[in-house]
């Protein structure tokens, strides 16, 4: 097989923009590389390695000749398109949550379970969702020698994380409230100042701004938050444990981009935290930040826009036996979407280019 | 005795102000109420009960004639002071870290150990460190029925728990990076922004805003935060459990005021949503806000400013068993602070008018 053509769908939104990064900055291993968006943005030209590509509107004939198609594009619409891309021969990988619990379709980190992605029944590659892939590095890194049991996560997610949308909102509400050297520490203000001066409405079911909001995602049975459910999901099926007992709280802050998790995990083997910095050390995506007594810990602010899952105020739980606390930090729209998508596209296009 | 006179020590810092405005607010039981601060602030004027009092330097006769003395002050003033109060006869209220663990001071929640209050054998009584206090109200009303067994804790912790340089700076970064909508999507950009544009060093190890901080407090051994082992060695206390779990990770957020924590709790006994939902609605100090579906829950922002402790996303574990996980949202410096030692002090002062 000649250089493999690769489809970006869903080109023009937050993680398509980091996706065109990402491709002409890595290794370039492509033939084309063609961009796809709705009707509304075809079209438009936009940069990838560099050079000028005009956008397709999606339709079934722009994945002929495609090997590869990544698609970053609501449920709804992977849901219809995936299926057609992998048809046409092309292997799909998709970002959305419609296929990631299908079981003839593998969800994959490829430093997790490369090998699923080989078993793929009907062409679809599935990529997890960017709360769980922020800590998956990590936690596949230590499952793989102590044998993860429970997981019990709070997150501390980013406004980018909804899209192009939530980034803006973030930025608006920190403009109407700059200045204000009173706001925050009356019930309700924050609210009322955002909906005086700002008309659009918010992608949040609150305040982001000076506020951190306890959901993300959609209604579950039991008052679960649908992202609650994807971290618990998702997690047994990258990692292999159908029974991992996992308990997640998802909550946004008003961080730009990179997610943060609070990560209390027990495993079936006694380990401490230099067993935990050797085996964090050694990860080849992991980056352990983590002297707490020197201030050193990741924050998101310090880590954006780079690759790796950072590891850091790794503790020995006082009560728990075989249990350490741990904070990660990953950057949502990279290894947290992008990136795991591309590493996905290689590992594909490396096995199709040595068979 | 007749109406007790009340001593405010550190009437004006964060914590002192909201003081003012709550023994100005609350049924009026006291006789002189005595404001107190270092001599830096001695002879300004305050407001409390609508009436100027004249600020007194921390001198050993600003005790005399007082009853009980609310302490507001960094712990080596606390060490210092506190005792000399006691010496004096007046109860003292210490909200220091100083002396909260030694064992014959009590550490008192009015709604959870009010009957420890009376057992004060060198005249002082602890009030806890706010992040505890945040869910204790919640808390000990679960446990008086279920019998709380283990806790997993996440903070998201509000920046005026660090003072009134806590609230500055979070304003002052905000107004620094406002209006950058580029702002947080590069490695150690906004750090790079606010060392351009603030001169001042700030009282977080980290930027605030736009960021998270997973770091509260000094290093302990094994790595971690005094904060986090604050509310273990706390919870313990004031529940009455020496041998409860608990595993914390503290974050600092970009909040105003009110701490928020998600947490992970196990239960001797079976308990359901619905059971959690009836011990809580039924305590007191509590507000339940829980209906997921119609986008009810608890946010900073929306409940900063008032008393209660307030809980939702109420979930029973899925894989854990008797385990809830939940989210809860209290006012720092009011429940977390403030109102805490004022509920104290009237505790002891109903007891002595009683006696």
């Amino acid at each position: 097989m000649s250089r493999p053509n690769l489809a970006l769908v869903g080109a023009t939104g937050a993680v398509g923009t980091v996706m065109r990064d990402i491709v002409s900055t890595r290794e370039d291993i492509w033939g084309e590389i063609r961009l796809v968006a709705s009707p509304r943005s075809a079209g438009k030209t936009l940069k990838v390695r560099g050079e000028d590509v005009v956008v397709r509107a999606l339709a079934p004939e722009v994945f002929d000749g495609i090997d590869i198609a990544i698609f970053d594009v609501p449920d709804e619409v992977s849901a219809e398109w995936v299926p057609i891309a992998a048809a046409r021969g092309a292997v799909a990988i998709d970002k959305s949550g419609t296929f990631r619990m299908q079981p003839d379709v593998p969800l994959v980190v490829p430093e997790v379970n490369p090998h699923a992605a080989a078993d793929r029944p009907r062409n679809i590659i599935s990529t997890p969702n960017c709360t769980t892939l922020s800590m998956m590095a990590a936690m596949g890194a230590l499952h793989a020698e102590y044998n993860l049991q429970e997981l019990v996560v709070a997150s501390y997610q980013a406004v980018s994380g909804a899209g192009v949308a939530g980034t803006a909102r973030l930025y608006d509400e920190v403009e109407a409230l700059a200045g204000d050297r009173g706001i925050g520490q009356v019930a309700g203000d924050v609210r009322k100042a955002l909906d005086n001066k700002l008309a659009e409405e918010s992608p949040f079911p609150a305040p982001i701004a000076f506020n951190v909001v306890p959901w993300a995602g959609s209604f579950k049975e039991g008052g679960w938050a649908s992202e609650e459910i994807k971290l618990r999901d998702e997690s047994r099926k990258i990692l292999g444990i159908p029974g991992l007992k996992v308990s997640a709280t998802c909550v946004r802050v008003p961080v730009v981009t990179t997610h943060s998790l609070a990560v209390h995990a027990r495993f079936e083997r006694e380990i401490t935290v230099a067993d935990a910095h050797r085996v964090l050390a050694a990860a080849p995506t992991v980056v352990l930040m983590d002297d707490p007594e020197k201030g050193v810990w990741p924050t998101p602010a310090a880590v954006v826009g780079t690759d790796p899952t950072y590891v850091g105020r790794v503790r020995q739980a006082i009560d728990f036996p075989n249990t350490l606390d741990l904070f990660v930090c990953g950057d949502n729209l990279r290894k947290g979407a992008a990136l795991n998508a591309a590493e996905i596209a290689e590992l594909v296009a490396r096995e199709s280019l040595s068979a």
